[in-house]
């Protein structure tokens, strides 16, 4: 796409320049200031702030459907919770290692280290703590700390709860607006159950409350299954959700994940079932967070600034009047007129009564990414119509009686065009993994891997081989996708046909 | 109010009680639960959080309503950001003790402790920060830090911000559920003025807001000017709003400050105004809580339960079939139907269809303050008609074909006695002050005053003399009321006519 000369004066760096292009627009489009005087805690201005609750809407939304129930948990958390935490992850990992089954494991002894993330309260006023307590970074020891308390039998089960709150990580690597950052908008959702079936039919409805999201941010995603090595600690197995960013990374903006029964043991959550058995619940959790607007930034932008979906735009349509020496009184009212009707309807609009040109008002809108700009001048209401302009490009006049019709059908038009766009960028952005080769401890590829793709491959090898293929590529195994071939094809390593399909990537 | 058997039979303390009854109620009705291992950080359950959230979109359609923009700062505070607040406080702190007005002070030197309430980080990971950070006990120092930078001309004026947050206060006093919390759910709106003025409108603005939210919480205020004493440190007013709690003593829920320009000076808050002249603002603030939920507890419930404002109820209506031997599918049809058209309203209903006994439910309904439950049964149904009963008592019968207006009658209803029985409450619990004689630096009251009651009095004494009241009676004082008296009344210590209407109270 080329930089537009409007965009070129203002100073907007091309997308082509990405990493330049979202530290600019996040800010340009008052998403966020960066300006606040901690590193990785960005200030939400209203823009910015609008839009994520109408992405948590959402969300409330697909929850209220699912019958999750929103509770709200302190965010401190005393240190001796970790301990428990601690035992679980470290055990879980030598069992890992050690080709045991975790969900055989027995809690025992050693304690390590995931203290290296958190921010710690060790004084309070003028008071020296006896008992520390560190910032939330994701609320399990919390949660699971209460869950004993509420769960008695099979009949409190499942029990689903979620949240949204902030979360602190004592970022040390480079932090990016809502991509990398110390405090974070997170959402998680918590569930119990009676046994691993249940858990299992929870991470179905997950992946199902996904894509739910995803239809409406307008963006097609990457779903897999994380290899061991990137399972969440904790968990059996962890399903990620990743977005292809416009450098070809991808971005995780949201994660499932089944526990089994393993953080029941560690914090004794059990439930007394038909025969009156006491037996242990089995979890699973359920993540997104600020990275879902973060990805909805880089996904949809282009040279002129951002494009909201429609569904979590603050303002879905502006109104532009445009003001001839005389008349300007009756369009500023049929303006007014247009406002109230499509308020009725309960459409996000603004009119936009500024003293400025018209132009300086579309470039306004067009970095604030508002998907559609109706413009109404004297011809139009000689004709009784109006002209609609789509973010996503050409216009199109409609009359005013069928005003609400027209919106409508213009929304669902930009939606089309951004599904298109992202689909067409994702596929772009996906390669076939050249033919590899393995034999012993040397590994060869038919042709070097390139920065900015993803690739996808048939693998059914083993761990090891996946692991040469990683360090051989510097690329990230994302995992196994859970849309796997419908026909066999060769693995890229062994030449057997498998139905695994298997994503390669540089990761955010 | 009589305990009643089932009350008694479940164990729940009388109302009378109210020490025993508040921390009973929050979580019988399982608004919290305060088994999480911190002192004063209660769990928000379900229940509870919906009500809150409900309570905070009453806010934000206010502030929708009056055009201020949420934002959302970040939680932690650089300490040196609070050495420009310490400075602003002591130097007031001062200027007040000197008769000074505020407004002429110059900001130099001095830091004192603001830092007593704060809980501290000054670790993070393994590392020692070389810049230590607090939690935000209010956003002050955080937001005036980025005002400049937004504000440059009188056309960014007014600015009108606010936020919902959690905040945090090292308390060292007893805590109690929404009332004296550490973590605190928090609202606080920050405005910057061209003038005194026009903070001035913005004071009277918020306090309209304040008169509309407890309107549809159902509970009188008091509304004062606090004493020059308990003015928040760097106001140089402060007009607090104060409910009558059970127990006859106030509860501050609301308040509101207006700075005039002493904050700009501390941050360098300044505007060019028209004629090029670079001029401090003015700004305001205006901040409520979760407090608004305790005292919503507190004034309505009775010895059943809770008793919910229509407005904030996450559950208006349930609805109890009561099943009989046949034609039990025909009821829960029928109920079934009504929740449907009641929802299709947006009425929140709930259908109670648990194995259990229609009593078993009225009386789980009543903890948690439903304030109107319909009754469904065989006669009902024959009849084409259902039976209302309301959380305020009685209860009436009407026709299936008028379900939607009905259930809107009985709601107003139960708001109406709702604020009847809390006027009345509120009412019986001020009494007359007792004339009070002052001779030099001895006091003498025609009568003591009784705990349990809220004092008012024609005031037009001085500060020391207001001072040796306080100092005499043990009660304080909150302060002069908004709405003098209409007619002039003696004061109670000089006997000379006056307005002004001050009252006295214990205090939470």
């Amino acid at each position: 796409m080329s930089k537009s000369p409007a965009a070129a004066k203002r100073g907007i760096p091309s997308k082509e320049n990405f990493k330049e292009w979202y530290p600019f627009m996040v800010e340009a489009a008052e998403l966020v200031d960066k300006r606040y005087p901690i590193k990785g805690m960005d200030v939400w201005r209203p823009y910015g702030w609008k839009t994520m609750r109408l992405i948590d809407n959402l969300t409330h939304d697909e929850m209220e459907r699912t019958d999750h129930e929103e509770v709200n948990f302190p965010l401190l958390i005393p240190e001796d919770l970790l301990d428990k935490e601690n035992k679980l992850v470290s055990l879980l990992k030598k069992a890992r290692e050690a080709g045991v089954d975790p969900s055989e494991l027995r809690l025992e002894d050693d304690v390590e280290g995931f203290a290296k993330e958190v921010y710690w309260i060790k004084h309070a006023g003028e008071t020296k703590l006896d008992k520390p307590m560190f910032l939330r970074p994701t609320s399990e020891t919390a949660m699971y700390t209460m869950f004993p308390l509420w769960i008695r039998s099979h009949a409190d089960l499942p029990l689903k709860t979620y949240q949204i709150v902030n979360t602190f990580r004592y970022e040390t690597k480079q932090t990016r607006s809502f991509i990398r950052v110390r405090e974070i908008h997170f959402f998680e959702a918590h569930t119990a159950h009676v046994d691993e079936d249940d858990a299992t039919r929870q991470i179905n409805e997950d992946l199902e409350i996904v894509k739910n999201l995803m239809e409406k941010l307008n963006f097609p995603v990457i779903v897999t299954k994380r290899p061991v090595w990137d399972t969440f600690p904790g968990a059996w197995y962890t399903i990620a959700i990743d977005v292809i960013m416009p450098d070809g990374r991808t971005l995780q903006v949201a994660s499932v994940h089944h526990y089994r029964d393993q953080w029941a043991k560690a914090f004794d959550v059990k439930y007394e079932d038909d025969s009156g058995d006491q037996k242990y619940v089995h979890q699973t959790t359920y993540g997104m967070s600020e990275r879902l607007l973060g990805a909805t930034v880089a996904t949809h932008g282009d040279d002129k600034g951002l494009i909201m979906p429609p569904s979590i735009a603050p303002i879905q349509v502006v109104i532009v009047p445009i003001l001839s020496k005389d008349g300007s009184e009756e369009i500023i009212s049929a303006a007014n007129q247009m406002v109230k009707e499509l308020k009725l309807e309960k459409i996000r609009v603004k009119l936009d009564d500024r003293d400025i040109r018209p132009g300086q008002k579309y470039y306004d809108w067009e970095i604030k990414g508002v998907p559609l700009r109706i413009e109404l001048g004297p011809r139009d209401l000689k004709s009784n119509s109006f002209m609609c302009a789509r973010r996503t490009g050409e216009k199109s006049s409609y009359n005013l009686q069928e005003l609400i019709s027209s919106v409508r059908k213009e929304l669902d038009l930009v939606n089309e065009h951004m599904k298109e766009r992202a689909k067409s960028h994702f596929n772009q952005h996906i390669k076939k993994m050249p033919k590899v080769e393995i034999t012993g401890s040397t590994i060869s590829l038919e042709q070097k891997l390139e920065d900015g793709f993803v690739y996808e491959m048939a693998f059914e090898g083993n761990d090891a081989e996946a692991e040469m293929i990683e360090k051989e590529t510097g690329f990230s195994l994302l995992g196994e996708s859970t849309s796997p071939y419908s026909e066999k094809r060769k693995c890229v390593v062994t030449g057997k046909p498998t139905h695994n399909k298997v994503f390669l990537a540089k990761t955010y």
